[in-house]
């Protein structure tokens, strides 16, 4: 077990809501991990079906000396159930066991039960606190920081939701030994994201680890998670409620939300849309002059070599541009129906803006299969 | 029509989050009630089927003049309807017409049309602008001021919500005339609710006033609507979350959310429920030795002439008591399974602590039929 004195420190930098995000192996068994939440009244555990069996209990030995009571709650598993009924099955938890304002609730899993979960703690009783203790590599380094919870609606991902930050971060490298590679190589698509986006320094890293990282090397992923972290932190910082420049974290989100949506949610894993996505955003940069071609083909082998998609699915036979197109016009940073894209230049810097519909509908053509 | 200039104006003083309250008779069709929004894009009017009738064709008229377009959601009328299903139906509404981040959400009617739509700007794709147009006097004097949004529970009156700041608040005078007198008495409870937790003298206007206030007279309102808002405004400037002073706004209403959810939602009015919670709250603190008989007496004489009960309903025939506290135990301002109580002194002055079983029971014994 690592003491969390020894754990990496990443502060999230927001005045009066301001966190730090520790990372280490050995955090969840580690009572230094939640020295942020003020002791006393309850607890519940938010986790699913899948994490609950493997980490609940340890969780809830650490929790029961700092709090009067710890209950338990277990989510089904997958971005399908990221619905308002099961959102509302905490809320029914925790108003049957009449939880109050200093009820603290603690988000034990990856981004689903993160993201419903700070959603749950947003609203009930218009406020409680809450802390993410992220077991799968996408929340470590994307979705349990930074304070964006939500649900999904039928005609949009992450539509509902609240800016909301949580006390504390706990990221448990240790927890990555369990979780599928299918959902590492889900998890590297957001790391991947940082490089094009912010620092391609990062993303040389990256290239050179990626062997490690899929081994789940535990040095490799603490670099990883470390960087990641503090990229966003910084873009955080700088824009909580995404004004403005928050929104080059959706690079790749884009297409990657419409091709969630346009599956049915669940049927990709997020970071799988999103690696199909990123290749996508990438080739619109191109076609509008930004990026060159071998800067596409660098991020397209990368993402292959992480196990993950390099090509967006066919959504629709008949007309799949204007399937993509339908569904993107919903975004979340569209603006009166035109949609705005995150592209990138090649060197570590990304900007949003709207493109022709003729090129957008050119490169989905040419990156669906 | 009356100009907004020439409008009273109360500030809600909340740093960067601060608008103004405008009050007096024809805001509604005037074009400077809503100086306060941004102009271009969208908006939605959500109203109900008996406010939306009468007076959603005016406000589209004045607000086409400032967005590009003005659509329309007429929900059904009364406090049974605010559950997630009435407020998941905004949703649809703002995503099948692909309303974006700067769509503004005005809602335009009372207490449940402003909580719900309030609520929904706050979770809309994490949050979009809203504006308050109050047509019932409950929610000019209370619940469109302030910022408390939210939806009802089966287990609990507003347990899921937000705290989201609307833009400003138009309180048009003259949409009082064609309140039923049963809804303008329930506004009545939360301005006589001033008097004991603040300011004793406006409460002996309330006495002097109370015969023209039930007829709908214009400058008594204003004077009623105004000094409601300036306290409210000032208890909100100092404690906009409920860390610990906004509770005093809710004398009343703690045995009045119990009565409500007891009774089933829409039975009684809230201000209804809130009436009698005031009588059985007075007589609590009576019981505590803080306030003497005459106090609380001059108080149940003023609710009864405001056409209002003084009263709580039985709700359980074998264990009414017993009913209330299982009830009351899931107020939001309940900590650890411990009912917390607003009680008041006689001299404008209230303080929120608990009280002993036994003498809470007493007191619902003596003030129920």
């Amino acid at each position: 077990m690592t003491s969390s004195t020894s754990a990496a420190r990443v502060r999230i930098p927001l005045a009066d809501r301001g966190y730090d995000i520790l990372i280490a192996p050995g955090l969840l068994d580690d009572p230094a991990s939640f020295e942020a939440v003020p002791p006393g009244g309850s607890a519940l555990i938010v986790t699913n079906t899948t994490v609950g069996p493997l980490y609940a209990d340890r969780l809830t030995t650490v929790l029961a000396r700092r709090h009067a009571r710890v209950l338990r709650l277990d989510l089904p598993d997958g971005e399908q159930f990221k619905t308002w009924e099961t959102l509302n099955s905490i809320f029914d938890a925790l108003l049957s066991q009449q939880a109050d304002r200093r009820t603290v609730l603690y988000a034990l899993g990856g981004g689903v039960v993160g993201d419903m979960t700070g959603f749950a703690a947003a609203c009930y009783m218009r406020g409680v606190p809450f802390v993410q203790v992220a077991t799968t590599l996408l929340a470590q380094v994307d979705s349990s920081v930074g304070g964006k919870t939500g649900i999904n609606h039928p005609l949009g991902k992450n539509m509902i939701g609240a800016f909301y930050q949580p006390l504390a971060v706990a990221c448990d490298l240790a927890t990555l030994k369990t979780l599928p590679p299918r959902e590492l190589s889900a998890g590297l698509a957001e790391v991947i994201k940082y490089g094009p986006i912010a620092d391609m320094a990062f993303f040389g890293w990256i290239e050179q680890h990626i062997d490690a990282l899929r081994a789940c090397d535990t040095g490799a992923l603490a670099h990883a998670v470390r960087r990641s972290c503090e990229i966003k932190a910084d873009v955080v910082g700088q824009d909580e409620r995404e004004s403005g420049l928050r929104a080059i974290l959706n690079f790749g989100h884009t297409f990657g939300h419409a091709i969630e949506a346009g599956l049915g949610y669940g049927a990709w894993l997020h970071g799988e849309a999103v690696a199909a996505g990123m290749v996508m955003a990438a080739a619109l940069s191109r076609e509008l002059g930004m990026a060159d071609g071998p800067f596409v083909e660098r991020l397209r082998s990368l993402i292959a070599r992480a196990g993950l998609p390099v090509q967006g699915p066919v959504l629709d036979a008949r007309d799949n541009a204007g399937r993509y197109l339908e569904l993107m016009g919903v975004d979340k940073k569209a603006m009166q129906g035109e949609i705005r894209f995150v592209l990138v230049d090649g060197a570590g810097r990304a900007t949003v803006r709207a493109a022709p519909d003729a090129l957008v509908r050119t490169v989905i053509e040419r990156c669906c299969a």
